[in-house]
């Protein structure tokens, strides 16, 4: 199942996708890009790994990390797909990072690896905004880089975990402007999900909701003002979003 | 005004200190030995400051930092006064942190330094709990060294800030079981408040019920299961946590 909300005609809607419709509660018909998308979850926390697909980790020139290297991404960063992620002023390099997002379907308390995905409850396509001038420390990002407004692309849809059976092996793409600019597969990740949540839930509880960023693999370029992102993941559809210069 | 959440008789409670006598909603006086205290906010993101005093920048042997060093407080580490706190299992050092806690009032965004105190709704005392054994870089600590569950006790109750007008000059102590172990003034803060909020909302929306820690001075100390934490701040009252063992 692949549901999104989302405003139309005025009014919210919780709907879901079928053969490139979103139907809403009443069961009338929405075309995808006739209405205005919301995000498909509101977390209580986004937690991400850094440098978590080794190619990305050599292209930054850097080691892998040696356990999960965890960042915050807070709740006032993330954006809807089509919303409009602002380019701070001054800033120099800005780049997108494609992710595969996992939603948490239940309260997750010491869940060990084995019995992890039982606690995912869905996907979705993250875009892991950064800005490097503010990042000294790549294993340790600082919130100033990750942190902004805006810099937390989610969407389109929650897809319910039954309709992803295998997510380390997704095809990952990100184009700027209709260019291929990333291009990576699921399966290159460092610390696969179930050692994700047994590492994150030993000592914090995931809540229902809470979303992890699970790293993008290599390919990251500089991306401007008047740029279009877009980001896709096997099943999951398309996360897109354009870039305006911040305003005084 | 000083305003708790609390259970008594079974029932959820906002109420008044006044002389002494917690007051709910009917008017009813409770003992606050009597009640069971919840958090007194809760907020959408809780941020620190990591060396925020220069004598406690001093004692880690490590350099003042060039600009405010943020690090992130999940919410589910968040605890009530006399809640009890965890100690994990095989954990070494674990400590006590003394902080002024700043209550967000209103929505910021963008603001000046100048104007930042208007944006303050009030104060309470946190007690911003760390395990080092998982901190390798004192400036960006990880999410493991303060993210556990439990690691972030706050309250007793959320001060408004009418009456507490100059939170730049408040005497801050710890004690472990009775002994004074901690003993500071907030206006050895490096970064000031206002300079802090200008700070954060020049890239993160603060939004009302957000909670920034504003660091602790010199006089950490290790911990341990079984041990009664209080902190005091002028004027705030005072945050007990008994400390116990992780149990299998």
């Amino acid at each position: 199942m692949k549901t999104a909300r989302f405003i139309a005609k005025g009014r919210l809607h919780e709907g879901q996708l079928k053969d490139g419709w979103l139907y809403d509660e009443a069961g009338e018909a929405h075309h995808p890009d006739a209405v205005q998308f919301l995000l498909p979850v509101e977390p209580q926390k986004v937690i991400g790994l850094a440098l978590n697909y080794a190619d990305h980790a050599a292209e930054l020139e850097l080691e892998r990390p040696p356990e999960p290297a965890l960042f915050w991404k807070p709740n006032t960063a993330l954006l809807p797909h089509r919303g409009t992620v602002i380019y701070p002023k001054g800033a120099r390099y800005m780049h997108y990072e494609v992710e595969l997002a996992v939603v948490i379907g239940r309260n997750a308390r010491k869940v060990k690896a084995k019995d992890a995905m039982d606690y995912v409850g869905g996907y979705t396509i993250a875009n892991d905004i950064v800005v490097r001038d503010y990042v000294k420390n790549y294993f340790r990002p600082p919130i100033r880089g990750k942190g902004w407004d805006t810099f937390g692309p989610l969407g389109p849809y929650l897809v319910s975990a039954d309709e992803v059976p295998d997510p380390h092996n997704l095809n990952m793409r990100a184009y700027v402007n209709g260019e291929l600019r990333q291009e990576g597969n699921t399966r290159d990740m460092i610390f696969k999900i179930p050692e994700i949540i047994e590492y994150i839930s030993r000592f914090m509880t995931l809540e229902q909701g809470d979303v992890i960023l699970t790293g993008t693999p290599k390919g990251i370029s500089h991306v401007h003002p008047g740029d279009v992102m877009r980001l896709e993941i096997d099943g999951l559809e398309a996360l897109e979003n354009p870039i305006e210069e911040e305003r005084e």
